[in-house]
């Protein structure tokens, strides 16, 4: 079983290319300290610490998320933003832990669904077996699973943004929790466990579809189900509810960016020189060729130096990499981001024209972008087949859709998703939580102060 | 004497789970350049690397400190709060630089007290002594000071986020400055520096008791001092002050999560994967399970979805697992975390009912946590005593709550602590430095605009 | 030609202090099979990954640039200077990658200007020339370009910084990547590439001159051009323009201070443990010194706790001891850092009564104290000659100045450079980008909002 459990690296190193090494570790070992003395030690500590500094990268996107969300949403909805992203992350960490990781790697299945058992799988009878190369090539059981982990919460955190303002912050806790027991794992066992979708080939390096793909198509089923906010479409036409907080959301996306050089660094799977070093400028010109066309496609069209798009600019281009990050080459990675932030804008605009409410524009930087990043590796790799990036796109965020609507409708039709449109419009801060996220700032003489919380005018 | 610097490297060795080895570094060297051909040489390079990695992830705990401090105090007082964060952490970094560090790692000493000299101890005449594993295992001499550098300045920062608000800073400081060069140290000395308490088996692994517990008892102590902010206990009433600034807050929560990973992961004092990765394992699910369960105890108390307790509660979570978090199983960091957030909830609650006003929940989260954290560690591990583990909390706290009462109470009765009703009413911002943290946002036309500084009522 | 192109770093191993060794790397190799299966693989492992680990370092320094111009200046302003940030930080790795990096690191040339060819450079039909150290002793030519382009757009953000609140943001861009495209990396050849002063012996470790000093100067040279903000110099008297947002400039300074351990740490060009922990120590040693020093000074001059003095005496400190991390004491390094917070204030002050306008103090952050850094150098380290350090010193910040002058002089007198007074007034947030960065934080009732989005009154 634990041969498989790191299917994910062995589907890498199939890959295009293959510039390192990662033969050295053949040999095995009794016992840790013969394997400590070993002359392969040094290059399993490097790797394996690798693995773990991309965990705490990836762990600080969870920030960025948080503050690109409450930053980009109005202020009235700032601490129930807060809460909801400390909810699904610290669930996450711990689904992931109980179930998540062995459906996602559950070692020799059908294929479709497995499930290697509860936990995350160490037995300490047998340390070699979880904690030298006989685990993985390059890491131990625990660094596997700290690493996938922090980028389950990832998915159901990309869902947030894109409900925020108007869902009962308790049925989002329910859905996220289904979403990340379930829908997240089960579609990442088809490519990264070795699953089916890997059998035939698709190829999805750090989760362009994997990740964001299910994160934007569960929220895009969301917000269909749920509704714009109060306001936004009236009388034909969409009115701007601007972000509340603009340095507050940059903070948010310089973090991602940040945390991406380990999402994908860390997906090599091991501190290979030669792969590593080639994803992260990929990485970082991905990056800033998705934001400099989005500035561009935006002023373009609407006349305007948009900050916003020029932030979700950077998210796109990223998410446009993503999926080829080790096997684009630097142009075509520059082309990948730059088509990812033209998308990402004209999905903003067409959301909106189709009523589809989505705060933070999320469907488009994750979804859709997600989308175009898959397909970019069938279309610029010549090994890879774009049919099947195609398929496995479309199976992959066909399931998440679907299974979201079921779901999330189930709740819709049972116990309700939307908050009362008193609650709404008073702000879910005071409606759910009972405080405002901010409190006055500076001492007025001789005024009344505005941003005093007032008393719950719902109860 | 350098043998001993690392003492606290020994004292893990002897710990109860020793899955990976260290036994490799034992020639010696005559010159760095026959240590740097050698086949020891690559393995010391990346442990090396991790403590300063380490290192870097528990300096940005500071400006973690500086904000959740900020975020959850009062808007008037926030240019305070930051300016005596940054004094601290500077001041730190120097007085560790000049005392503490030789107080706290003295060599062979009597165990209670010891002073190995002034400086850091380098000899530049004999490199191979310092800068190979001559020195420790596993660092050179920069990388044990600079690591040890950044936890010292934490104790204080603790401390101010207790007394927020109506404290004169130049007291803070001349109290932050002796806790730093005295008591902080020579606690640690008892401990990590192979003092009489690592000789008895007391366990702390990264500061459960050592780090945190000494900043709440501190501050605990100069709060009975100081008293309450002015109007927080009237007629009988607990007046909730919220925090002016809740996503300033959260960036604090998540970023000293963040360092924590540092923190703890840094403490194996080597890049050991094996121990390394279960560290960060255990890290993740105490924080995780510590704010999910201060999120349920607060909503089943007082019905309320509260984003304070959930962030603190990912604070005392982790707190509850620092002292064992390379010997817990995920289980027990589980229970051990979810431990602390409820403790957290109740001590907040408690010290409200006793009148001692702490603003940030400080004393709850390090003071009260810390204490817990530490006993798991001899409730949960077979192979540590928990009366040990009782009398050392004790030694530890009793030391650093009487040392705080002599030196705050001794400033207090000559110098004075507290500001004038009118500064405290005015706030810290304009009385101590005449500015407001925030000018106006937003240019309003023909309205006279809110927020501007005004001129200093007290001068 | 690639043997050159890291002559930063054999210029580092003719410096002072050489603790470690690098020496090991002779071997050749013929495939990367071969390379991968050596003795020498894992030490390049671990020396390449801190360089990548530094590049993100490195990299969220411009999250903290961003936040320090935002929160330091007015809240009218804040998106603009956010605008500029992303459009300087992606065009900067782009322009690197295109043209820049080939400039700056030529390979063999004339020492005063030379060009490799387009594109990053390597060469797909040879990867052991680019992917081993056949490239450079310690890194792969993708590592060596990311950590480099990280460094690039730093000298244009700084030059973002002096000129906030009036410039035409196109204008901005147009100066910008010129700046970026040119200045920064021909000057940046005559040191690290190998060029005319680094044959003279100038010693300049991780850029006090070479980075900080050229964005100071093209500073200094804008605003000369630019001219103050309305209302900054008035009747005789120099008005105080408060940042609107403190503890947003405090995550900014924590930020650069957090990625300046590998800014100056990865200068090292390898993970070597003696000289990396060691430039970790000078480097928290001198921001600590050049910020107790700035709070001291101040006090003295004005008796004010000036948070802003405080925060701009870590930079200053920091830029202070950056030329000199590898080769100064720790004591020397206290006192580089104590005099650069010293030239800091006072350098504010002298800019004021000239009636140069430096909004956020970049000019004496970056400028003054980076020449005072360089000149450190040869004040305090025997083997580096004082002249040698101020020719070098004079010539690229000289060179700087006066492409400044004539680049930026010769867009004011063409396309013009500055706002309108209106523009100005409303604010540039409004004015170039129809947005305010912060919209009504709280609902209240029965209150006109203050905060609202206005309809752009110049439109």
């Amino acid at each position: 079983m634990t041969a498989s459990r790191l299917y994910k690296e062995a589907a890498l190193f199939t890959g295009i290319i293959l510039l390192g090494s990662t033969a050295v570790h053949a040999s095995e070992y009794t016992t840790m300290e013969e394997f400590a003395a070993s002359a392969d030690y040094a290059k399993f500590v490097v790797d394996n610490l690798w693995i773990l500094i991309s965990a705490f990268m990836v762990f600080i996107m969870h920030l960025g998320f948080a503050s690109v969300e409450s930053g980009m949403t109005q202020g009235k909805n700032v601490v129930n933003v807060i809460y909801k992203n400390i909810f699904i992350l610290c669930s996450g960490i711990l689904i992931y832990a109980v179930v998540g990781f062995q459906i996602m790697y559950p070692g020799d299945f059908n294929g479709f669904l497995g499930f290697g058992g509860l936990g995350i799988g160490f037995d300490a009878s047998d340390p070699v077996a979880f904690l030298t190369p006989a685990y993985g090539e390059d890491m131990t059981i625990w660094s596997d699973y700290i690493f996938q982990a922090m980028f389950a919460a990832t998915a159901a955190t990309i869902v947030s943004g894109c409900v925020t303002g108007r869902i009962k912050i308790s049925m989002f806790m329910v859905f996220g929790v289904l979403l990340l027991a379930f829908c997240y794992p089960v579609t990442g066992s088809w490519v990264w466990g070795g699953g089916w979708l890997d059998a035939m080939g698709f190829y999805d390096f750090a989760g362009s579809t994997l990740v964001h793909g299910v994160g934007g198509f569960a929220g895009l089923a969301c917000i269909m189900l749920l509704g714009a906010r109060k306001g936004k479409y009236e009388n034909g036409e969409i009115k701007l509810i601007p972000g509340h907080n603009i340095p507050l959301a940059t903070i948010g996306v310089f973090l991602l960016w940040f945390g991406w050089f380990g999402f994908n660094g860390g997906s090599v799977l091991s501190a290979n020189p030669a792969e590593v070093s080639y994803v992260f400028v990929n990485t970082a010109i991905g990056a800033s060729a998705g934001s400099l066309t989005a500035m561009l496609v935006t002023y373009v069209i609407i006349q305007k130096l948009d900050a916003t798009m020029a932030l979700n600019g950077v998210l796109a281009g990223l998410v446009g990499i993503t999926a080829g990050a080790d096997v684009l080459t630097p142009l075509t990675a520059a082309i990948s981001g730059a088509v990812g932030g033209t998308i990402m804008v004209f999905g903003v605009m067409m959301l909106d024209k189709m009523k589809l409410d989505d705060p933070v524009g999320a469907v488009s930087v994750h979804g859709f972008a997600g989308i175009w990043g898959t397909l970019a590796v069938g279309i610029f790799v010549a090994d890879v087949a774009f049919t099947t990036q195609l398929l496995g796109t479309l199976a992959v965020l066909g399931f998440t859709f679907v299974f979201s609507l079921i779901v999330f409708g189930a709740i819709k039709y049972t116990l309700g998703v939307r908050v009362t449109d008193e609650a709404e419009n008073v702000g879910l801060d005071i409606a759910e939580h009972g405080i405002s996220a901010y409190q006055n700032f500076n001492r007025i003489k001789g005024q009344s102060v505005p941003g005093t919380v007032e008393a719950n005018p719902l109860k």
